[in-house]
C-alpha cells in the first residue's frame, strides 16, 4: 500500500522488517534466562556504519539504572550512538549503586561484542522493579545475540523487549523522494504503566538517512509529543521509559533542516502505529478508543481535557460495556481545569451527537452504543468555549482482566 | 465510649441518631418513585428554629441545577437557611433550563412544606446524569416526607441518600464541655465519582451549638478539607456534590472565635467517620487504605503525592491482591510532580518497611503481604527531603467488581 502525500514528490510505503527494514542496520532477540519461562529476553540492535543518535527519557524522579547510563552515554557520544542493547523480564530499577554498576557492565558489554566505543550505546531495561538484574545472564546473553545479529532479526528484537505485551509491535515505511528513497522502521514494548508525561514505555526508531544529531533529537522529541505522549493505558508513568532513534545513512538520502516536516512525518508514519498498538495491547484493554477534544482555549488545554477523559476510569469502564454515557463525559470535561461551556460543549460517541445545547438526545443512544460495540471506537468532546485549541490521544477500556493482571503480576 | 481531650474540661461521646441526634431537628426518608425498584429516595432534613447554613459544594463546572439553587439560595437566606431536600436516582445534572426551573421547584415544596421562606431551602440531587428529575414525584415526595418527619428520622435519611452505597453512613457525637454540652450529627452518601477536590459526595453536618454563620461556614470548609476532602475512590469529582452544615443553638451552647478549634474537632469528629465510611463503602472496595506520606517539601507536596499514590490503579490493584509491591509506590511517588530523593526514600507497608536507603528488603515480604490480607491497610511513603510536609489521605483498592458495577450501571 502507498499513499501520495500533498507534496506530490514524496511516497510512504508500509514494508516489513521493523528495526531492520532500514539499510546498514542489524538485530538480534534471544533468551539469557532473565524470564524464568524461557521466552527471549534480550535485543541487541546495532548500526553497521557510524549514526546520529537520540533519546527522551521518562520525566519519573526514580529513575532506573538504565535511564540514568543511557543519558549519560548519549550525552558522552556527542550523539553519535550506534548500539542499542535492552533487556526485559527485570527493569533494573531501585536497585542502588549495584544495579547502576550492572546497567554499566551491560552497556560495556555491548560496547566489546559489537566492537565500538563503551559511549556508543544506549541501553534500558524492562519488567519488574527491584530486583537485581542477573549480571552474568546478561553478559553471556549480549555475547550471544552479538554472534546471532542479522539483517532479518528486527522482528526478533520486537519479541525479546515483550513484558506483559500480548503481541509484539513493529512497524517500518519506506520514504521515496525526488533524489532517492530511504527507511525508517521500529519497534515497541507496552503495556501497563503507561502514561507518557515524557516517554513511558520502551520504543526503538532507526533510519538509513544520514541526520545530525541535533536534528535527529529535535525530530524525535517532536515526534514522541504526538505519539508515544498522546497515549495512555492507566495513567501511571514508569522509572524505566525510554524511546530512542538511531539514524545511520546507510540510504545516501542526507536530512537537512528544510527537510525537517517531511522527516518528521515519516518517523510519525512508524511511532504513530506503535503507538496505537501499545494502547490496542494494553492490559486487559479490548478496545482502542480514540478521544478528540476541539473547542478549547488552546492545544494545552484541549490535550488536559483529553488527558484527563483518557485516564477516567469511569469512562474507560462505560466504553467496556458498550453504555453510552455521555455524562460521565461532561462531568469529566468539567472537572479538568480547563475552560468548559456546559450550554454550548457537544457530545459525540462515534457520529452520534448525544449532548449539545445543555440537552441530551438520548433517543440517539442505542445507534451510539452500536458504535461502542466495535474494537474500535472514537469519543468526540467539544469544549463549547470560542477557541479553536484541539487534541488527540489514544487510550483502552478498562476491563476486569486489568484487576486480574495487576492483582497477580509477581504471584 | 467517650474519650478525654487534651483539654481536660472536653469529652467526646459517640451517640446515636445522625442528623436528629442534635436537638430540635427532625428529618425522614421515604420513597416516592424516583427509584424504580421502590427503595427510599427523598430525604428531607429540618431545624425546628431558625438556624445557620454553611455549603461547599463541587468544584466542577458541569454543575448540576440543584448546586446552582443552593449556592444562590445559600447567599440570598445570607447563611440563615434551616431546610435541606436530597432525592437520590436521578442527578438533575445536564438537565438544561428544564432541569434548573425542576431544583426550583423541589426547593420551593420543601418551604412550603416546612413553613419556611424559600431561600432558606439547600437542595441537593445524586444519581444519573441526564435524566430529568419527575417534577411531579418530587413535589408529592416532599408533602410525604413533610407529614412523616420526626426526631428519630436522622437514620431514615441517611438511607434515602444512597445510590449504589452498599450501606448507609451515619455519625453523632456529644460534646461535653465546661458549661454544658451540644451534639453534631451527620449522614453522607458516596460511592463512585469521589474525588473530593472540593467536595464530591452528599453529606448533612447538622448541630445544636450556636454558630454564627460566618464561623459556621469557616470551621465546614476547615473540616472538609482533612476529611471529605483527603479521600477517593476513583479520582473522579462529580457534577452534583455539596457538604451542608446547619446549626440551630438548641443545646443553648453558643460557639464563639475562641472556640473555633474546638467547635472544627468536633465536627471532624462526625465527618472523618463519614468520609472513611464512603471509602470503605466505594465501588467493589474490599479495603479500606490509609495513606500517610512524610518528608516532603510541605503539606502540600505531600498532599499531592499522597492523591497521586491513592489514585493509582497499580497501586490499588497490587493491594487489592495482597501484593507488597513497594516499587509501585516509589515509582508513583517518582512520577507525581513532587520533590522526591530515591536514595532517603521510604517505604512501608503497613510497619514493614520494604525500601530504604536505596534498596529493597523483599524478605520482609511475607509479614507486608500478611498486614495487606487485612481489611483496613496503611502504606507509608517518606519522599526522603529535608521538609517536615506531610498528608494523610484514604481510598480504597480496586476490584473487577469495580469494573462490573461501572460497565453495566445503566443496564
Amino acid at each position: 500500500m502507498s499513499t501520495r502525500s500533498l507534496n506530490s514528490e514524496v511516497t510512504f510505503a508500509r514494508i516489513h522488517g521493523a528495526v531492520t527494514a532500514p539499510a546498514g542496520f542489524r538485530a538480534a532477540g534471544i533468551a539469557c534466562g532473565i524470564k524464568r519461562n524461557g521466552n527471549s529476553d534480550l535485543a541487541l540492535i546495532v548500526s553497521e556504519c557510524p549514526a546520529a543518535s537520540a533519546g527522551v527519557f521518562t520525566l519519573n524522579k526514580a529513575q532506573a539504572a538504565p535511564v540514568a547510563v543511557s543519558k549519560e552515554r548519549l550525552a558522552a557520544s556527542g550523539g553519535h550512538g550506534r548500539v542499542i542493547v535492552i533487556n526485559s523480564g527485570c527493569a533494573n530499577a531501585c536497585t542502588g549503586p549495584e544495579g547502576r554498576r550492572t546497567a554499566e557492565i551491560m552497556a560495556d558489554a555491548a560496547a566489546a561484542a559489537a566492537f565500538v566505543d563503551p559511549s556508543q550505546v544506549l541501553v534500558a531495561s524492562t519488567g519488574v522493579i527491584g530486583v537485581a538484574l542477573d549480571r552474568e545472564a546478561v553478559t553471556a546473553g549480549i555475547a550471544s545475540a552479538a554472534a546471532s545479529l542479522s539483517s532479518g532479526g528486527g522482528p526478533d528484537a520486537a519479541r525479546a523487549i515483550m513484558t506483559t505485551d500480548p503481541f509484539p509491535k513493529e512497524a517500518a515505511v519506506e520514504v521515496t523522494i525526488a533524489n532517492g528513497s530511504f527507511r525508517v522502521g521500529g519497534i515497541a514494548k507496552g503495556s501497563g504503566m503507561i502514561e507518557p508525561l515524557m516517554a513511558t514505555m520502551l520504543a526503538v526508531l532507526t533510519t538509513d538517512a544520514a541526520v545530525d544529531p541535533a536534528l535527529l533529537q529535535r525530530a524525535l522529541t517532536a515526534v514522541v509529543d504526538d505519539t508515544f505522549n498522546a497515549i495512555t493505558v492507566d495513567g501511571e508513568c514508569s522509572t524505566n521509559d525510554c524511546v530512542f532513534a538511531l539514524a545511520n545513512g546507510a540510504s545516501g538520502v542526507a536530512i537537512t533542516d528544510k527537510d525537517f516536516d517531511l522527516f518528521v512525518n515519516a518517523l510519525r508514519r512508524v511511532a504513530e502505529p506503535l503507538a496505537m498498538d501499545i494502547v490496542r495491547g494494553g492490559e486487559g484493554a479490548t478496545k482502542l478508543i480514540t478521544i478528540e477534544v476541539t473547542g478549547a482555549q488552546s492545544d494545552a488545554e484541549a490535550k488536559m481535557a483529553a488527558r484527563a477523559i483518557a485516564n477516567s476510569p469511569l469512562v474507560k469502564t462505560a466504553v467496556h460495556g458498550a453504555d453510552p454515557n455521555w455524562g460521565r463525559l461532561v462531568a469529566v470535561a468539567g472537572r479538568a481545569g480547563v475552560a468548559f461551556d456546559l450550554d454550548r460543549t457537544r457530545i459525540q460517541i462515534g457520529d452520534v451527537e448525544l449532548f449539545a445545547g445543555g440537552r441530551p438526545y438520548d433517543e440517539r443512544a442505542p445507534e451510539a452504543s452500536e458504535h461502542l460495540k466495535q474494537r474500535e471506537v472514537v469519543l468526540r468532546v467539544d469544549l463549547g468555549t470560542d477557541g479553536a485549541g484541539r487534541a488527540r490521544m489514544w487510550t483502552c477500556d478498562l476491563s476486569a482482566d486489568y484487576v486480574k493482571i495487576n492483582a497477580e503480576y509477581r504471584t
